[in-house]
């Protein structure tokens, strides 16, 4: 008998049928474990709320895989334990997050929220808008999510640079980023949060993007000095659509809701209906490969 | 010497530099019109305003081109004299119109009207969202705006069906609509507005939609029935994106600004940044084609 864990009994319901002789416990770390818990070698974390604790890990010396349903994982990570392999929900939120870059974009450029605030007064008044035509579309990020943005904006007549630590066929190293900025008219934020990536987007980034450009931040809120980006768009300069913020969520008081030209949405990339679906088969996909002693996807570390 | 006329001044200067020879006059087919009127044989008519009259027309004796730079051309049909050839400005708007519909359908799904009203009370509050993977999009109209949101939407998951006039390989004919609008999440129309288009959109279309079906229209306003459409929205069944209206401009006592689930925009489709350019490069390379005597591209009839 092999045991995997689920965070909850939705979650068990979904995965669905597994192989026989496989033991499914249900826990999301917090309270008191059931019982075997100490046979667990396949355990699923959350994907709602706090990550799980050393402590909590702790409880499972068999571990051998700690798999997510989310894209990010570095709240996980100070706790992981030494020999277990983290796999992330990579491709389960990629359509979704994607789709939500490409709506904030054309948003932000086709003024919808001007639109939205004429609609409430019933007034009919077409203002002058750009649109991607023409435009050059910085993608920093060149994973699942990334190559989605430039498909999806490629039929509009847009141009698209995607961006990597390394560069290989088709896509430009991080190195080049200061020399590519001023070259771009949209800058579109899809990599992860790693030491790396931490305020990527300071007060020189800022700087060096043109007039009147555009920052996308999907990816999450501590990639972007926040203070810079408040300090920049104060002074009118660019325009910004983010999903993720830092802090998150943003207080009420917080000067970033009433900056100029930004548009808010409260971190929504990932989570449209199905998504669930699309990450538990991919957690009994991964159960399935595990078990059968093949390799896993999506393996972060 | 050949004798051309575009609408205004701003138009001789976008198109710039013609072959020797080409006398360019300027009337936007208003008011009392040039010398030398009675020679020109290629007319440009104007974007904005009213169509020209037939009077107006009957002052070219000699045309025997009608260039539009819109894509829509139904306005100027009723004056058009016999024998002259009308063409559209098919392929200057594509993008732009393409991408305010993928705009609209995403804003409506990703609840952006929403994010603007909580961003304007400094509210962090995330909604439950539906998106488009795994949706299937129905796309009425199979020309360049319509296989353009067909491209546009595949990364994100979404299927599309493209149905026109007559079937053909990938494209349904439109006898099957209403077979096919029960199997479709999101409907989209992107056709001309001609006599078999007119109100297509009426109540037995609406109602053969799925519930929460989306309706996109950035076609022309009277492809539907406002009142069906007013009706349908009023029961809470199925949600509409609408750039175009009838009537149009939306007056501010019509009761489709405050249906539930509508997001309206005011005609801007095809009029963004850039556009110009494209319509008066169109222009040129159609006047050089006259000249030369080779076939006209975008002639309608």
């Amino acid at each position: 008998v092999r045991t995997i864990c689920l965070p909850d009994v939705e979650a068990a319901e979904r995965v669905g049928e597994l192989p026989e002789g496989v033991r499914v416990l249900v826990w999301d770390a917090t309270g008191d474990p059931p019982l075997g818990i100490e046979d667990v070698e396949f355990f699923v974390g959350r994907y709602i709320g706090k990550p799980a604790s050393a402590d909590a890990l702790a409880r499972m010396p068999r571990l051998q895989v700690l798999q997510l349903v989310s894209a990010g994982v570095d709240a996980w990570l100070p706790a992981l334990p030494r020999g277990v392999t983290l796999c992330n929900g990579r491709g389960v939120h990629g359509a979704s997050t994607a789709e939500l870059a490409v709506a904030g974009m054309l948003a932000v450029l086709r003024r919808i929220p001007d639109a939205v605030a004429a609609q409430r007064r019933h007034a009919w008044q077409p203002r002058a808008a750009d649109g991607l035509t023409g435009k050059h579309v910085l993608i920093i990020g060149a994973g699942d999510i990334g190559r989605r943005i430039a498909a999806a904006i490629s039929p509009f007549d847009a141009e698209s640079t995607l961006m990597a630590r390394s560069a290989r066929s088709g896509v430009l190293a991080i190195d080049a980023l200061h020399d590519q900025l001023p070259l771009h008219e949209v800058v579109v934020l899809a990599v992860p949060h790693t030491p790396e990536t931490h305020r990527l987007v300071d007060a020189e980034f800022l700087a060096a993007m043109r007039d009147g450009a555009l920052l996308v931040n999907i990816a999450r809120g501590a990639v972007v000095d926040t203070d810079a980006l408040v300090a920049e768009l104060a002074r009118d300069r660019i325009r910004a659509y983010l999903d993720v913020t830092d802090p998150e969520p943003l207080p009420a008081d917080h000067p970033l809701w009433s900056a100029p030209n930004v548009l808010i949405t409260p971190h929504v990339g990932g989570g449209t209906a199905g998504w669930q679906q699309r990450a538990y088969t991919l957690v009994r996909e991964q159960v399935e490969r595990f078990l059968r002693g093949e390799p896993l996807v999506n393996v972060v570390t």
